[in-house]
Formats: C-alpha cells, sequence, structure tokens
C-alpha cells in the first residue's frame, strides 16, 4: 500500500523558507498573503498490505529518520 | 482562508532525496519500503474569503513561484 507522510514544522518554530515565500508572493504582486509555512511530504510504497501494521511501521519511521520531533509534526495517511 | 499546496516531482523525473530515503529506511532495519518520493508542502493563510477566487489566486502562485511546472505537479486543497 501507499502512505503519504507530511512533516510541517510546529507553530512557534521559525521557518524562514515560509517567510522568503510570503515577501516572494508580495513580491510578484499577490496580495493577501499573510502567512505561508513550508513543510515536506513524503510518498512511500509499501509491500505491507495491512493498514494497521503498515501505519505502525510509517510512524515508527517518522520518528526515527523521517521527522525531527522536536520541532515538526508529522501526519500519515495510507491508502491501498 | 487557508490554502495547502502540495508540489511532487512528475513520474519519471529523478528524484535523489527520494531515493536516499528509501536507502536509509532499509538501512535502519525497516523492510518492505519500495520506493519513496519527496515533495514540498506549502500553507499558506489568504485574506481571501472567496473559495473560487482563492483558488484562482493560488493556482497563479504555484505556476508562477511555487511550482517548476516542467518537472513538478502541485494540488490545492483549501478550508474556510
Amino acid at each position: 500500500m501507499k502512505a503519504r507522510v507530511t512533516v510541517t514544522l510546529k507553530p512557534g518554530v521559525l521557518d524562514p523558507q515560509g517567510q522568503a515565500i510570503a515577501q516572494a508572493l508580495g513580491a510578484l504582486g499577490f496580495e493577501g498573503v499573510e502567512a505561508a509555512r513550508q513543510g515536506k511530504v513524503i510518498e512511500l510504497d509499501l509491500a505491507e498490505t495491512d493498514a494497521a501494521r503498515a501505519e505502525a511501521a510509517v510512524r515508527a519511521m517518522c520518528e526515527k529518520l523521517l521527522a525531527n520531533t522536536v520541532i515538526e509534526t508529522y501526519a500519515v495517511e495510507l491508502r491501498p
């Protein structure tokens, strides 16, 4: 099955990439962009076919490698 | 309203970051990861309150700045 992991900075953590995007959008003439934050998305193809086991494995991957849980949060979505 | 833009590499475009993730997961003992691809997610806070106008504006932002449409695709999700 396939898993999509979305890793985003926790609220309150400084996000210079997001600030750069917001400024650049303003400079390009897009008004009304109050804030921008950037995160990453990781799409995994898994051999596992059981949803519960796949979710447990992906959460373990997030804790060990994919997210820095001091400053980032993650969300896992699975689909067959 | 809020918009979430997900930018991912088009199929067939080489993704060394994703390959590095898949290799690192294997090295950490996670078996059954057949492939990994990495993209980015950008969350925008918009002053616009009309969904149709907000979506049009965000798509224009993607075409001009947020995505490189030669090698990347994007998806836009809006919520109030």
